[in-house]
C-alpha cells in the first residue's frame, strides 16, 4: 500500500534517483551477474515494467547509470581544501575513499577485476574518468601548475597502487584495519615522491615544498624516524 | 604452392604452434576487435577452415590460447638466478618484461585496459596467474620463506605499479627511454620496501638483508645520494 502511494507521489527525477539508489546498493554488494532487474524492482518496491520504463536498456543501462552515480560520489571523496600538510590532506581523502570501498566492496571488486559481463568501453571510460579526477586533485595539492610526464606518471602509479591495495584488502577480509592501510598508503606516496625526486627536478621541487609543511609528529616525521634504523646499517652505500 | 607443402609437412602440434604464433603476432599489435580469423589464416598461409579445425571455438578460443602462450613467455621473463644484489636481479627481469611489453604493445594495452569483447573470467584468470607468478618470484628473491600479509601486499602493489607504468609508457609513445623507466621502477621498489619496513618487522628484515648486498655504485647507492639533498632540508622532521 505504501509502495503504491510512493509510486504516485514521486516525480520522474525522484523515481529515477530512487531506482538508481536501489541498483547501486545491490551492485555494491554483489557481482553484476548476481543482480537481476527483479531484484532492483523488489528493492525499490516497484514493478519490473516500471524499472524498464525508466531504463529501457535493462540491466546494462541500469548498471552503467549506477556506476556513473558511484563515480560522482567517489570524485567528491577527493575534494579537500588546499591547506595544511600534504599528508593530512591525503589521509582525509583516503579515509573517504576507503569508506567508499568498504561500503561498495563486492561491486568495487567486480568492476576493477575485469572480465565482468557488464564491462564495456563505457564502464572502462567511467573508471578512467575517476582515476583522472583523482590524479588532477593530487597534482593540484602538489601545487605544480603544469606537471611533467614523470610526476604525472608517479601520481598515476600511486593511484593504481591504492586501487590494488584496496582490492587485496577486500580479498583478505578487510585486514589490516582501515587506518593502518591508510597510513601505509600515505607512506607509499611519500616514498614514491622522494624516490622520483631523485631523478626528476620538478618532483624534487614539489617534494621539498611538501616536506617543508610537514611536522615532526606527523606521518613523514614518524616514517623518517622508523626508516633510519633500517637504512643506517647500509652506510657502505653512501 | 609452398603453403600447401608446408601444410602437408607439419604435424598437428607444429601446425597448432604455427597458428598460435601467427595469432599472437596479430593480437600483439592490434586490439582483439581488429583481428579476424581471416587475418590469422592469411598470416599463417593457411585456409580459414583449417584455422577452425584447430580452433573450433573461433577467435575467442584462439585469443585465449594465444594469451596462454604469451603468459608462458612472460613468466619466463621473471626467472633469474638467486645471486648478486637484488636490484641487479630486478633490473634484468624488468629488462625482459619491458622488452615483452614493447614487442606486444597494442595487445598488452587492450588486455589490461579492460572492456574488450574477448575478455572473460578465463582471460582474467590467466592475467592473474602471471601476476601471482611474478609475486612469487620476487618473494623468492627476497628470501622470505613464509611472507606475511604486509610484505605480500607490498609486492603485489609494486607489480600493479609496474603494469600501470607500462601502460602509460605505451600510451605516451614509449617515453621515457626504456632504461630510464626500468631504473625508476627499481627505485620505486626500493622506496616501497623501505617505507613498508618502517611498520612491518618482517619487511624490515628483508630490506636489511637486501641492502647489505647492494654496492655504493649500484642503484640503491645512487638513489640514496640523490635523495639526501632533497630530504636534508627537512631536518625539522627528525
Amino acid at each position: 500500500m505504501t509502495t503504491v502511494r510512493a509510486y504516485r507521489r514521486l516525480s520522474v527525477e525522484e523515481r529515477r534517483a530512487q531506482l538508481l539508489d536501489a541498483a547501486l546498493s545491490l551492485f555494491a554488494h554483489r557481482a553484476p551477474e548476481e543482480v537481476s532487474l527483479d531484484d532492483v524492482a523488489e528493492a525499490a518496491g516497484v514493478s519490473r515494467p516500471l524499472v524498464y520504463r525508466y531504463f529501457p536498456g535493462g540491466k546494462q543501462q541500469l548498471y552503467e547509470a549506477a556506476l556513473r552515480s558511484a563515480a560522482e560520489l567517489l570524485e567528491q571523496c577527493f575534494a579537500e581544501p588546499q591547506a595544511g600538510p600534504l599528508t593530512q590532506r591525503l589521509s582525509r581523502a583516503l579515509d573517504r575513499y576507503l569508506a567508499f570501498v568498504d561500503e561498495h566492496d563486492a561491486g568495487f571488486s567486480a568492476l576493477l577485476q575485469g572480465g565482468s559481463v557488464v564491462e564495456t568501453s563505457r564502464t572502462t571510460a567511467t573508471v578512467d574518468g575517476i582515476r583522472r579526477a583523482a590524479a588532477q586533485q593530487i597534482l593540484y595539492h602538489l601545487a605544480v601548475p603544469a606537471p611533467g610526464p614523470r610526476l604525472r606518471m608517479m601520481v598515476r602509479t600511486w593511484i593504481t597502487a591504492v586501487e590494488a591495495a584496496s582490492l587485496i584488502w577486500i580479498d583478505e577480509g578487510k585486514q589490516p584495519e582501515v587506518s593502518a592501510l591508510r597510513d601505509w598508503l600515505v607512506d607509499q606516496f611519500i616514498a614514491l615522491l622522494t624516490a622520483t625526486a631523485a631523478t626528476d627536478p620538478e618532483t624534487a621541487a614539489a617534494a621539498r615544498a611538501a616536506l617543508a609543511l610537514e611536522s615532526a609528529d606527523g606521518p613523514v616525521g614518524v616514517l623518517a624516524r622508523r626508516v633510519i634504523p633500517v637504512v643506517s646499517e647500509a652506510a657502505h652505500l653512501l
